[in-house]
Parts: C-alpha cells; structure tokens; sequence
C-alpha cells in the first residue's frame, strides 16, 4: 500500500532558491532520483550529460516531441526544454521516489498526468522584498524591475496549482519545511486505487 | 489563506505509544493547544482538573450530552469520556492549532464534522510483534492475549480513515515522523473554501 513511488515536483518564480533546495533534498535524502531535463541548448562549462541534462540536437528533440517523449517541453530563448516521460516510468519501475525541478506552467501539465503528484511550491518572501532587491541590487533598469515583477506576479498565481507552499526567507527554516514535507508525505496513507 | 487553525487527531491501538507522541508534540510546539477530554471517572492521584480532564458528575456529563455539547462520547468501563465542542471552538476563536489524543471510533466523528482534520494514526510495528510483547511479557492469559490481538486487529482497520501513519517502532523516528506531519500541514496550502 505504501510502496507507491513518489513525485515530488518542486517550482518557484526566478530567483526563489528553487534549485538549491532541490539539491538539498538530494543530499539529505540520497534515494530519491533527480529528474534529468532533456535540453537542445549546448552544455555550459561543467555541465555533464546525463547529470545536468541530457543534451541533444533540435531535431533529436523535435523528433522526441512527435514520439511524445515528454511530459512536458517549452522553448526557452529558442532552445527546447523537456521532462522526459521516461524518467518516471525508471522511478516507477524501481520504485524510488523522484524529484523534478520545473517551472510553473510545467508543473502544472505534470499534475495533469499524475493527480498524486507532490506539489510544492517555493516562494520568495513576498513580491514587496523581491522589489526592494531589485532595486537595492541596481543592476536592472526600473522598466526591467517591473517586468520581473509582473512575470513573478503571474507565476506565484500558479500557487494554487500546488501542494505546498515553502515561503523561502530562511534556507535553513525552508529546508527543513521541505524535508518536513518528504517525511510526512512517506507517513501518507495512500489508496491502492488513488 | 493559511490562517485556518489545525484540527489534529491523533490514535492508536493501545499500547502504541500514542501520549508519548502528543506530549512530545505539544512539548516541541507549545503553540499548540491540547484538547482536554472531559469524564465522570474520579480523578486519579495526580491528574489535575483542567489539565488531564475536565472531572465532571455522571450527571452533568449526561446533561452535556443532552446538550450537544460533546463532539464525540462514549462509555467505557461504565464512566463516560468525551471531546467537548468548545475546545474547538475556542481554539478556532484564538486561531490556534489544537490536537485531539482520541480513540480510533472517536476520531471517525471527528473527521465526519471537521472534514479538515489533520488524521494521524500511531501503529504498533507489527500484530506479530504486538503478540510476541505480549507472550514475552507473561502477565495476560493466552485467552486475554488473543482478545488484545483481536481488539487491536479491528482497530487497525480503522487507519483507512487517517490521513497519516506512523509505525512506532523507534521512538526517536516517531517524533521526528510526527513533528514533520505538522510542519508539513502548516507548509499545505489550503482553499478557503476547503
């Protein structure tokens, strides 16, 4: 009854702490497997294949799309992004849990597919600090500032979407919330027919 | 949004170490209030009015009763026990999480009427182990052994109903299983409507 692999999607608006917090739920918990995205961009500097993404070509990718492959796939500043469907039949298959570190509106298709997916959602302390940052940090113009703020705006409406939510203004507190949320979601008495 | 006070219940077959675990919960988050269950059994030696049970006359309890006082009731051993309304009530006024140590027919009622209710069920490890306790213990008849088992089975069954289970069968992992239940819950992202 509890032998059921776990789908852990873990999403935030830019600049949340998202992937750190993923990494640390890794480290913690080294059975659960981490979702490798599949990408059309060329690796950067000491990126690994297979550990960081799965490079491939835009036709490879393209080819993936109409095979569907993916769970999920955007294009990002002309570069394909994707989650392969096949890295949670692997899950499945072994049974171990699996973590994916997407954005929004992918997470959103993932829970779609898989209702029991675990959705949690990261968010950064409010848009009011993440305004002040902006600024304080000088770097973007004030209509740059402002378009941050309003794609933030609409991403943290996706929070309805989700789960969980993790207000990331203390990694180590927001740690220990998400390692909280593993923990209990393990102790969840799940239906054989959910 | 997440200013809805936790409703927490907490049960088990005996002798699962169920008051262990609460008092360690109210311990590591005295924020949460303790509902204090209300009987007509004298006070034991020690138990205080108001902290361990709320010692009312037969009838008064029966009075209680008639006034729709009591969330859930029952007669055990020929005194009553029962969950008053008003700790809930109270708690919800003062926006305070409250947790419920009730039996497993109590806790159904509960979730009938506060569909919210954060259910966590305390298993013992294992009926084998349960019985083996027992036999090892050599206190109880092998007769009284059998209904024990018998009594503990049927509570069992009633875990379909909890949102949560913890197998306690390491004191150190329960607590730190419950105290993530909660953190967990306090990080869910609830519908006001819910």
């Amino acid at each position: 009854m509890k032998e059921k692999n776990l789908i852990i999607v873990l999403s935030a608006p830019s600049g949340a702490g998202k992937t750190t917090l993923c990494k640390a739920l890794l480290k913690k918990f080294p059975e659960i497997l981490y979702s490798v995205s599949c990408t059309s961009r060329p690796p950067r500097k000491g990126e690994k294949n297979g550990r960081d993404y799965f490079f491939v070509s835009k036709e490879e990718f393209e080819k993936m799309i109409k095979n569907n492959e993916f769970i999920e796939w955007a294009k990002v500043h002309g570069y394909y992004y994707g989650t392969p469907l096949k890295n949670i039949e692997t899950a499945k298959k072994l049974k171990r849990d699996i973590v994916l570190d997407i954005d929004v509106q992918g997470g959103r298709k993932i829970k779609k597919k898989f209702k029991d997916a675990v959705m949690i959602f990261i968010s950064p302390p409010s848009i009011k600090v993440l305004k002040e940052r902006l600024i304080k940090r000088g770097k973007d113009s004030l209509k740059e500032i402002e378009k941050r703020i309003r794609i933030a705006k609409l991403e943290m409406k996706e929070k309805i979407f989700y789960d969980y939510e993790i207000i990331n203004d203390d990694l180590k507190e927001a740690k220990k919330k998400l390692f909280s949320i593993y923990i209990a979601e393990k102790c969840k008495i799940r239906r054989k027919d959910a």
